[in-house]
């Protein structure tokens, strides 16, 4: 890669001091930042710097493209399919990737989701589909392609060789409290889609409480930022600006959210799930060639039903099997007749963690069982003493911890009273 | 130390989103960064935070006082003499230490100077002094004490006992392209002057090409933020502005720098270096208690001389021994006649680091002959083919990189032309 050395601490000069490295310092830097020649504290001073000071197009593009050229490159052009990928910016209850794939896959597009596991209050849709029994994450080259081929849709891991040096700065990024910067997170998730070898690509970009972005403008810049990365390296890209101030559907956990999402597969499950997995599947299909696909009527007949089970019995699990069950329950109850008006995100999706839906450190084991369930959404009419939300763990220690981050999180209101934040789910579109 | 435990990335963040830090979280921090539980990379990520964002004046004086409680703390209160010290911000050709001591220590105060070693561009007063047979940089506490009520004037190296977080942060900065940030420069040098326990303090910032404050306005920043953080802390402080667009003197390098200096001390000398000289010196008497010493008087009759013979013999240097010539010598030319109006200090410090008077890194070593004389000053009328400067080395392969460095640093104009940067030496005063 490197094809001239430069001495980093000028490169982190001309970004401290507001000016743009050139694709030559960038490649090199990257480059030279995997290799170990860049120390940590070095990249995490630049990584400061770009915070705080930013980067113009060409600067993001050109680092998109040297985190790709990082490591190795997947192709699909041997599948006899058409490929098509989603990503989501992440949030509180987002189980969408696991109906998402079966119905777009049912179509005869190959969908090669390769996702994450869940740290802080973000789950990962790996931790979800792992309370299935059986089900394994991890596949071969050969068995993923093969799957595509058969199955077509896939949700694995994803190999550490796409993109290694986004995986070091990311780990970086975390841990010096420069994670929120667009440039950063454009490049990141771009870098492995692109490097991933799909040929379009829809994005899920959320604002909101429970997102990276809480307000919707940077929601929609981070998302530009990622339409231009993708569209200039050949990948058809669109986004949609999603509401993440609620929780998405009734459940925040991993077991209760993939027996949620066989509800949506099943032709039922939350209005809120259901709007969402129907837009991004006509965005995906779209983009692979199929803009009139009749999605609801392939959720209606079985059809992505069929497809899921399909998946799910390739990667070794039971799609009959029954899913684990929490050792304690414990209800949260209404404390007077009214209208829920507020039921925020974020300390939702801290309380599921806290109660072991989720993990502080990469290491950490989830409970699977664990996270809470919503019998109530905002604008709903409850009465005293009902259960507005179910709070389910291994250890029932954690109850405390989990009601401590649900302190004002929730609020019932005089009928009448406005909704707070009660805007459309897909709030705009890019692309 | 630590009395509450914080999570780092948190208080990144307050630095990262413009907040302030709290002494609590300040003290923590210092002391969790000297331990290693906070890594380099977060704190690097935060003296960038720093660097960009600033610190407000109650900051820094925690900064300060933390690193001065990461270590021990000197007291010269047994000493029988009142102490007063110095402090350059650094420069080229700056030798001022040299003829300074002994010149204050003749009229019965302490001059306890504790001195580092250059780095860069920027020359070492330990590694000038090395340049003398037998002279030793390293003093035990007792010899330091013993020579301090002797001599009354000793220039040693620093113990790492004194402020050890300083140390541990500076080199982190060094690396991470946030040197020039005056929280950072105004903590370092105060915790360790203060840590030291001089009574009084005068400090001399530098401003201009060959100084890290370029501009005179941030030296004066900068210098305002020291004398408050000394003056909080109960040591006398007063700062000098002073001009560093040329080279101090005629010498830049080691050994010459030794020879220039005794000429001081012998009555004689470049005017510049002579009236820097005095001016410190008049300061540092005044706050010892002497504002009407007749320092002209002093180094006149040789009692400044005296001093600095007594000071080097009991450091182990032979005063009277021959200094170490350089193998090789090249004299640079002017190229026609007129007056020399530009000498610009950056350039030949670099210079002269490049024939080997200066390191690039801490444990390389420097070659004591090597350097540059000046032959001329800005404002000196030239002749054609009269040597403007000369160049000394042991390694001649070194000139050609030193004639590089020096491209358009000076320029011969007519009579009458404005000399560049030729503002007082001394242009101002905090204090």
């Amino acid at each position: 890669m490197a094809v001239e050395a430069f001495d980093v601490v000028d490169l982190i000069h001309t970004k401290r001091d507001h000016g743009a490295l050139t694709a030559a310092q960038i490649d090199w830097l990257v480059d030279a930042y995997t290799r170990g020649y860049v120390a940590d504290e070095q990249m995490a001073a630049m990584t400061m710097a770009i915070f705080l000071n930013g980067m113009e197009r060409d600067e993001i593009r050109d680092l998109t493209l040297a985190m790709i050229a990082s490591g190795e490159t997947l192709s699909f052009d041997g599948l006899g399919k058409i490929t098509t990928d989603k990503h989501s910016t992440g949030g509180v209850g987002d189980k969408i990737t696991l109906p998402l794939a079966p119905l777009v896959a049912s179509f005869g597009v190959a969908v090669p989701q390769l996702s994450g596991r869940g740290l802080g209050h973000t789950g990962g849709t790996l931790d979800k589909l792992e309370s299935i029994p059986g089900w394994r994450a991890a596949l071969s080259n050969d068995e993923f392609y093969a799957q595509l081929r058969s199955v077509g849709a896939v949700i694995c891991a994803a190999g550490t060789g796409l993109a290694p040096a986004d995986g070091k700065l990311y780990s970086l990024r975390d841990i010096t409290g420069t994670v929120e910067a667009i440039p950063l997170i454009a490049s990141s998730i771009m870098s492995k889609k692109i490097a991933e070898g799909t040929a379009s690509l829809v994005l899920d970009v959320k604002f909101g409480s429970g997102a990276f972005m809480k307000d919707p403008a940077r929601s929609r810049e981070l998302a530009e930022t990622m339409v231009r990365l993708g569209t200039d390296a050949g990948v058809k890209t669109v986004a949609l600006l999603t509401n993440m101030n609620v929780p998405l559907g009734l459940t925040i956990g991993n077991a209760n959210e993939v027996r949620e999402s066989v509800e949506v597969l099943a032709g039922g499950g939350p209005a809120d799930v259901v709007e969402l997995t129907l837009a991004l599947a006509r965005e995906m299909l779209a983009l692979a060639g199929q803009p009139d696909a009749d999605v609801e009527t392939a959720l209606a007949d079985g059809r992505a039903m069929d497809t899921w089970r399909s998946m799910i019995s390739a990667q070794g699990g039971d799609p009959d099997a029954a899913l684990p069950s929490p050792r304690e329950s414990q209800p949260v109850l209404a404390e007077r007749d009214g209208v829920l008006v507020a039921q925020e995100a974020l300390p939702f999706g801290i309380a599921a963690w806290r109660l072991g839906a989720g993990r502080a450190r990469k290491q950490d084991p989830v409970h699977h069982a664990a996270g809470i369930d919503l019998l109530a959404k905002p604008g709903d009419t409850v009465v005293k003493g009902q259960p507005l939300f179910i709070m389910h763990t291994d250890e029932p220690a954690r109850f405390d911890r989990a009601i401590e981050a649900l302190t004002g999180a929730y609020r019932i209101g005089a009928v009448g009273d406005p909704v707070e934040n009660g805007g459309p789910l897909v709030a705009g579109r890019v692309g």
